[in-house]
């Protein structure tokens, strides 16, 4: 039974609370927020206990914190769970700021804590069958990575301002679903991006219409698509091109109900959001972290490594799109 | 070169001349018609002659006769043509009494004629691929087969009053694809009827939507369903149930673009009616009788006996819709 | 809340308890079985407390009973708990004789019990939206069901002697559904049937490959197929056609994924059971359920009514199937 | 009647010769090809002469001049055939140097000749299909398209040496697709590519595997991404994102017959090359032509122009692959 303290009583705060509560493995004995409201409300809803994150960080019947706080605490109550030896899941990003990363995880690695990445995705029971089957082969050596990814709904124009940008805050979930598909870290980096959706977007310097390509050293390509709005729901497909076969992942309808009529054949609209398309993946991702805490597997998937890889990419989109020429990466 | 004299200039022989007309190995030398204007127009339009039936029997340049006249000349004709020494291709059915048919097939094998029977749906590429797989073995032993099959809209009562009503105009052409696919002789039918879609239908002592259940001597079971009319096209579809797993084919959308917004995403409908849907059964249909021709095969499939067989089919299911007994077939 | 107590500690009671264990409006009280170590297994699972049939009926603390006991004890558990003031879940059938399920529905109606029968298809998400859009008019007056069901693997011979046969053990809920979806009462039944899978079975008397077609006074008409075995896992399909239109639902597969190769597009096979297929219908059955005992409907979906009706269409279509003779239901 | 030379009796002459043949508008009168024996052979196939490409520019039976030429041929020969007062349809590309379209493309304006060039896609009825929903503003303005495009075999290593590389000899046909669909002139190109495939490809230094993007300068994005080998056929799709929905065309399965086993569900493998997949759009094209001849229309879909703007943006591609940096067109 791992015991979980829980940073962040949000939205995505709410999603592994719940997440917790249900699984057999976790006990779910903390919740801290900053609005001890939030906190106390989902404490209540599982029988939880509010408390401070210093608490949280200090607390003998704590074994590990779930960082679900607003980005800009990551990094330090990484290092402060480390440093108090409990096991971290945190939320993605580790930090805006590749250094910032890099010293967190110099923290992790002295004190050999166990520390993941929440890249939900990697869990999601299609494109984790997706990336088994192409370990086991089936397609051969990899060529090319597609994926498409666009949100059901652009945020309010206020959030992106401190969002970091598209590349940072929604394409680096893609990013790091192409280097776990591909196997291989990408060099170079070429962004196209431009605000069609919403202009307010393109006013706080940002876009919402954007796509990458990446090549890594041995030619392989990752080609990723964005947009900040998809009238037809939570679009999240992707597919790998290998020499021996293609692996594709399509989007889930929200019953499997068809309406033939004389203006054709009418499918549900796709699942419309994360907590649902996503919310096995996200029991999943616990599943996943639970085993490694059990076992003591201080690299599992995603690792903080991969959390700065992605990071890093994302930066490099970024400047790829502001300057117009492709960027390297080290 | 088989040169052919085609018997009727309406729908169904439109069909057939051009299909002829543009096969290589084929030559449309004459048509008739009782509406001399029709097989003008119609000989006109591909370089053909107009004649007449008797003439088109005795005539030496004439190898194969197409008989796509109203289904009251068909038996006379075949005997006509088999007995001048001609192959002879008939639109289905034979007659609507069967013992016309068996004196008609008594002519036929006296004579040693091709006779092929125009059952298109056989040749439809998909069909025949589902068949030929089932033939090879790819499900193992046939347990069930279910055809759904809907036209697209209902005929004038007027016409449903001559036609022999649903089970022998309609779903005529399912029975012999159960006995294709299946490829056993059913001995009892079961079958249930109502006029849903046009009451007039009802009046002229006929039904509109219509369901039949099949078995053969060894337990296999076909079960047929019918409607004179589908909002959404023209409804052709099977599946065959084996011992080794399930071999279907669906229908057709008129094109692969598929439209996704908030209300779903939408196909095309499916191909409206049997001139698109079976336009290439039409012409693999003539290509295997050309082959018959060539060869001398006078069992070609569908053969007289094919339709002998789907003639007492349908008969026995009228019985069963009227008494609301099951029927045995002979 | 409601509190439960549970009869019945095997595959299904093993279903029951886990839904109630984990609805935050439920609590799963008590557990009794004929064997006590199931009991106490399951019972420690959820801690619940383990105690009789007898103890369940007369708990002041047992507000419904939810019996997945052997068939031969559902009339009379549902009549001791109805005397007892509990509200009622009962798994299918009520009897196999339709007069003790008669006998047993005075009790509840006396009692002005609610029960309610596990037909648990009527709450899978897919086919209770089919359902809803029927009844919202979207194809217009319904003209015909089609549904075909197929189980992944038979059951063993000898379970098949106590079974009460296909018709009343496997079929009776495709019967349910086609009165579910079809909205009106079918007062003749024909059968057809045989033993193709495993000739033990049919030397039990049974078949385990089985047809029926259903019509309503109005003309309506059902067409059932079943199967006791498919190779590709557990085959669930249904569609119903109207006026207007056409409403469909597929199969599930386990994932997305597909593979492109030179041998085509291969897709997972589809769930393999009911666990997996209907593990949400059983905790939108519940919910249903606890509703209906919250809000003291006497007639919740499906009653008790609806479970006397579908035995009496599988008493007809075991008889259909046996005389050869379509049989009317009165 | 349009009286066509065609010159060229290779893969795509007999392609243009069959359409042109089987098209009640067209008559096939003349062949010419630098082999006399595959023009005669041809021309005996369809009951054309065999000629000169000279007599063909000179002849006064002779409308509209078909090239199906080597690249090296094109210009002049479009030039000669303006020159004559014939109408020209020719193959793509219309030369691999941009100065010669150019120069090519006065000769045909000052003659105000029609051309028309074989972008056989743009007639392809899916995606004119697509293309034409588009415009009709079923979703809304566009902001993305996304094309995936693979051959299924890659060329001798030889064949590449002469093409002018993937992007001017492959992706041209999508950079045209893209430009047709997204409706705005690009005037940004990023491209990226690898010898994954053959490195036979690489080492005459072209690449099999290539992605590139595009912008317009309003913001719109075009991802095209290409493989001179998929092992599962010929690999033909797109889909365009808007703001009010997203239309997408998939491919085209050989038949619609599918496998259902232990092994999941099997569809037949896509249509293989572009004789099945794009026969259609072949003879659409041959009409578009024929109906700008009638008429005069000396703009067609795809024009000189549109050649010209493909070729550019094809030689930006290729120079963005060998230099790693973004190519603006002008």
């Amino acid at each position: 039974m791992i015991r979980f303290g829980v940073i962040g009583a949000g939205r995505i705060g709410k999603v592994h609370s719940k997440t917790i509560a249900s699984n057999p493995k976790a006990k779910l004995a903390y919740i801290a927020d900053a609005m001890p409201a939030a906190a106390e409300a989902l404490a209540a809803q599982y029988g939880a206990k509010v408390t401070s994150v210093e608490d949280i960080m200090k607390a003998k019947d704590v074994d590990a914190v779930l960082i679900g706080s607003p980005t800009g605490f990551h990094a330090e109550q990484i290092q402060a769970a480390s440093n108090n030896g409990k096991a971290i899941m945190c939320e993605k990003p580790v930090s805006l700021a590749v250094s910032t990363i890099e010293a967190t995880l110099r923290v992790v690695e002295k004190n050999k804590s166990t520390l993941m990445i929440g890249f939900n995705r990697r869990f999601d029971p299609n494109f984790a069958e997706l990336e088994s089957r192409i370990r086991k082969g089936e397609i051969g050596a990899v060529e090319m990575a597609t994926i498409i990814s666009r949100d059901p709904n652009p945020p309010p124009a206020e959030y992106v301002k401190s969002s970091g940008g598209i590349f940072r805050d929604m394409m680096i979930h893609d990013v790091d679903m192409a280097r776990f598909l591909v196997g291989e870290e990408f060099i170079v980096v070429h962004a196209l991006g431009a605000a069609l959706v919403d202009k307010a977007i393109g006013e706080e310097g940002d876009c919402d219409t954007a796509s990458v390509m990446m090549q890594t050293a041995s030619g392989k390509i990752a080609v990723i698509t964005n947009s900040r709005r998809a009238t037809y729901g939570y679009d999240q497909r992707m597919e790998v091109h290998g020499a021996k076969g293609m692996l594709s992942a399509r989007n889930i309808h929200n019953t499997t109900v068809e309406l033939h009529n004389a203006e054709g054949t009418k499918a549900d609209p796709i699942q419309n959001f994360f907590l649902e398309r996503y919310g096995q993946a996200y029991a999943n991702e616990l599943n996943s972290f639970i085993a490694a805490v059990e076992t003591g597997n201080r690299n599992p998937s995603p690792s903080g490594f991969d959390g700065l890889q992605a990071q890093k990419l994302a930066d490099a989109a970024t400047e790829s799109w502001q300057t117009g020429k492709p960027v390297k990466v080290a």
